[in-house]
């Protein structure tokens, strides 16, 4: 798999450093509905007050990017206007409102997606993921869509740009969301110190989780997929301790059924209801199974008598809240090496081309765009 | 509904104090199978060093009960050898094994019906109600079968005695089994102090659940029910500000909707499929809805995507454990009034018609049986 | 206690509405450093876009604003410009900012203190009471110092004003801040649910923990304090079981050290070193220690190595959080009475009088100063 | 320090193998009093049929036992009858009662010194290690005093024996104890993911406290102590971040108190008041402090109005609970390697010597007996 993705890489390597922007304008690649992704020139937004404007250096393709390039949606919301997709990345400071402080021109920064209001109840909470009024990048869930990040500049506000060594390696800092999704899936699982785990779905979501709870102290991740390319990553690389391929040997879990299950925590990464369903068996009493997969709009089987009589917490975790910035932490000192989840970059005038291989997950964890050149 | 559970209990008066037990012996009500619960005499069984006889004054008849009595099973237990129901029960000490202290003869008792191995990881956890070795009374989770409390005599660990003082009302300390179902439920939900609560389904377990949520601090508690005589109980005596009949108003929920969710806690009591459907559009996100009602075994729709992308936690809530001695500590005291849940007493011998009438929710909370005659 | 506290209404009504307020001028209750309180004219402030003037109704004496009058310093902060107190306030609403929506002019409120800056990472984490840049009503902690609420008109952000039902009495509602800080109290300690409590110091934020515990499921509370008056309160109408004056009866607790201790939550409420340790022996192992009541500065003694053995949780709570909006909750629908805390009210021309009288234990839980004519 | 303490292996190295047992005796290191530890010839007890003998292959000497023997006594518990001291060890399995199963004559164990009751409140609460009956190894606080592990043969109950693979380095194992006890520190602070953690005292109990942190996802681990062998230990070793020695640099800790402290977590681990008293200041509001060293009798110093007004949570610590399982799963799998903490090993008949060795802080971590030549 690694060999694959450094040709890949190789291969993008010979258009890095085309794409251009001319001043108050730059360069997005926007979905227009299904299959239609565009490279198209934007023009720069205004600045408030308390906002910043970056260039782009990467952007990681994430799964929902994924579904607006091949269905226009993801989940219930549907592509209703062109926007700008991505939300996976890393850029350098370009300027900022006049309430900014503490920046430098050209310091390069993780980004942060999330923008959520600070003032309803959720935020109140301490829980800002939930925010009842979350402006997210390159998400359709609100109109108009909040434009996103493959876009060779991007507003944010101050509180959305976190300054980084200017040593960091700003591709894998672009990794800081999903694995700050990883280990969100882990806090929400309490604490994790000693405790037995499984992972299904070795996906980038997937193998990122496993890391984070290995990071968090289990002292046993099976990880599951149905790619044995993924599965060698997974435990190669991500601290699995043993995997299991769901396809080729479907039977491969029931030996952690018996004495009443065998796993502390399960962590569902797959969004495939039949992988949540198998977990009930395989959980111990009083166990905990975090539902962080996307699943398909619409019921699924859950068997809530076993839930009930076994006191199982199936408990739903999205997005990311404050793991954010320790996900920055881990990746600027290095204690994980997302190393793995890198499996090439395109420039971002190829995204197209991007979006197609993206999906070929015997030969690719994640892919990349290099946005803009100023950035690198 | 009152009225009428009163008549009941003056029906029952007629034949109570006529249930004798010979030295040795004594008299049981045992469940041979769907439709087939025959009043028998029984051999009293020998102590051992840690154990205690009692007197069993009265037993409440459960939902589980009724399940053994209609369909001669439990969900996936089908009784395959006689076993005397019950486990909601009161009585007074007999006599006891060489190790046990601080009991005397006649003193009045609340019996806990769980026996948990307290050795197991569960049991060392904290968690004695998900014992991977529990006997648990009138269950036939496990063979031989564990005999249950409709019996005028039982034998019990010592650390199932609670000894209550001697003007305690036995009638209502039966009651603390199933009231600490509701507060354990309560307990798995986390603080309850200045929630919004909803609890479907006002059987006597929803009953008391929202009673232990408004003694837990819950500021608002919304019943629902599908019998006017279960809510009008909810409202008027078990603290419920409002309720609503789904059956005859199936749109009463919707508008908790509005806002992306009302309640902060919801209690499925009712172990209806749709009543756990419906809770996922009322519950505000970061919320948690608690299964406590019992399902029918196989799997249940779930709108998983909608848990996962609202962080709801959907979580099982199995029996009690400590919450037993609370909610013998709330009775004895009378800081909660129970009497709304008793709906009337029939004479062991009389079992089979009080199995009988006790379905019928038009006029029923719950119905006991009046065991021994010298307990009382 | 109440007969003297009806004399001292009745005293203060003779003043009552005699207050009056030029536009753009109102009057206050400055404290200009040690015993030196001025009744002054101050010019209203111009508004910000998210902010709302109100005319404050009913504001209490709390201890902090009493340390100010007396000592022209609470702990480390002194009074170094002159400064209106008053932080437990209700009103009505003048007049708002462009941003500001939901509002109507003479609509009563209760008025949040607390306005934290929702950004600092405490505030991200759900812990607004320990932002890092609050705004606290009357305090000295940051300079220029935060003017308090004994003024005619007050200016606050719009998310501390929480509209009430226009029939609600104005005066309870300014109860509405001690009652979020036993709250908050009762919240740190975790669940209540039938645990057994103490409360040492019966001084009005005392009162209205012990009220919290039992109001979030405590099944026994006993109270403390060195005044049979103070007690009787608790005992009569805050819910206590039983009563303690350590000062007549210093040996008064020691009946519950047998056992290795009898208390699973304690609430040190008096600020009084004496109390704080006298806990260590009456709580049980693994149990907690609160500590809300203000301490002088500087070190106190504490039998670490019993925390430590027993492994005790002695933890802060300080003022309070989203408990605001339950304590006025609990208040606007009377599932609390603050009515025990009322010892009197006072005309602001009379603020001087009330704070020399408020010190009094022995007559009074509370005085109030009656604010503004226009809000009443 | 490690070049040092490779001398004392090999010095220990000549009298290994030397110890004999004969049927029915066995040679104890027994403590009579202060500065009076005797190597006697004991007899062998009964079994009891839930009981195993176990021939004790390595104990390490702790800090209580240095109490003991220099003392006479640990805290207020004085030695009264003549006790073998002793209770971190390792050992293999002799025989066992009848009620016992699993075993095999000669099988490597893990040996848990507690056996908790198992039915008091406390242990029914998930909290053994607060057992109000809990008998733990070589300890004084109960009499008759609780024999301890240093000593050739040993009575445990069943649940105190946890097999390990054969190839089980025993010496190693014996840390299992000392490891749990940081383990357990962790868990009680709770989740460790991304936060700061400093570790006062670095001693075995400190070294092993702060290797936990970091292996439950502490992103950054300061240590410090007044040696800087024991520093360097927990900066090459344990993971240590940066360390400071508080004697030579007695302001090394003050740049963590800008911007209202640091760290979000701190462990005190050295039982020194000073320790304690100097983290209020470098702990971030609502931070914890968890306090695992044993402090001497009595009060000492806290800043309890920083308490209150930052809201810091003081939490003790006692021994471990189901962490020793963790701890022997990490030992055994290698996932923490404890070599740094052995210091030398010395024959049971040299205990006294090693006991004079024992706490010269520049040259020795933690020195070990070789106890039962059988075992090894």
């Amino acid at each position: 798999m690694r060999n694959i993705s450094r040709t890949v890489e190789a291969m993008d390597g010979m258009a890095m450093g085309t794409v251009l922007s001319r001043s108050g304008a730059m360069r997005a690649a926007v979905c227009h509905g299904k299959k239609d992704l565009r490279i198209e020139t934007r023009e720069d937004r205004p600045l408030a007050p308390d906002e910043v404007r970056v260039a782009v250096a990467f952007g990681g393709i994430c799964g929902s990017d994924m579904h607006y390039f091949h269905r226009g949606a993801v989940g219930d919301f549907a592509v209703r206007e062109p926007m700008a997709l991505g939300h996976e990345i890393s850029g350098t400071v370009v300027e900022w409102g006049a309430e900014v402080t503490g920046l430098e021109v050209g310091m390069k920064a993780a980004l942060d997606p999330s923008r959520p209001c600070l003032t309803c109840a959720r935020c109140r909470g301490g829980r800002n993921n939930l925010c009842e009024n979350m402006f997210f990048l390159g998400s359709a869930g609100r109109f108009p869509h909040v434009q996103g990040g493959f876009a060779e500049h991007l507003v944010l506000r101050r509180d959305q740009i976190i300054p980084v060594p200017s040593d960091t390696d700003l591709l894998k800092l672009s990794v800081a969301e999903p694995l700050s999704v990883g280990l969100h899936a882990v806090a929400r699982a309490g604490s994790m110190m000693g405790k037995r785990a499984i992972v299904t779905g070795s996906g980038p979501i997937g193998l990122l989780t496993m890391r984070s709870a290995v990071f968090a102290g289990a002292t046993e991740v099976v990880a599951t997929d149905m790619e044995d390319a993924a599965l060698r990553v997974a435990r190669e690389l991500m601290g699995a301790s043993s995997t299991v391929n769901v396809r080729t040997n479907p039977d491969g879990l029931s030996g952690y059924e018996a004495a009443g299950g065998y796993f502390d925590v399960a962590f569902e990464a797959s969004g495939a209801p039949a992988a949540l369903a198998s977990l009930f068996k395989i959980v111990r009493r009083g166990g905990t199974i975090v539902q962080l997969g996307m699943m398909p709009p619409g019921d699924h089987p859950v068997p809530v008598n076993i839930l009930q009589s076994r006191e199982i917490d199936l408990i739903g975790s999205f997005r990311a809240n404050h793991e954010f910035r320790t996900a920055v932490d881990l990746i600027v000192s290095g204690a994980i090496d997302v190393t793995a989840i890198l499996s090439g970059t395109f420039p971002l005038e190829d995204a197209v081309t991007a979006f197609e291989r993206a999906g070929d997950r015997s030969r690719v964890v994640k892919l990349h765009l290099a946005i803009s050149g100023d950035a690198q």
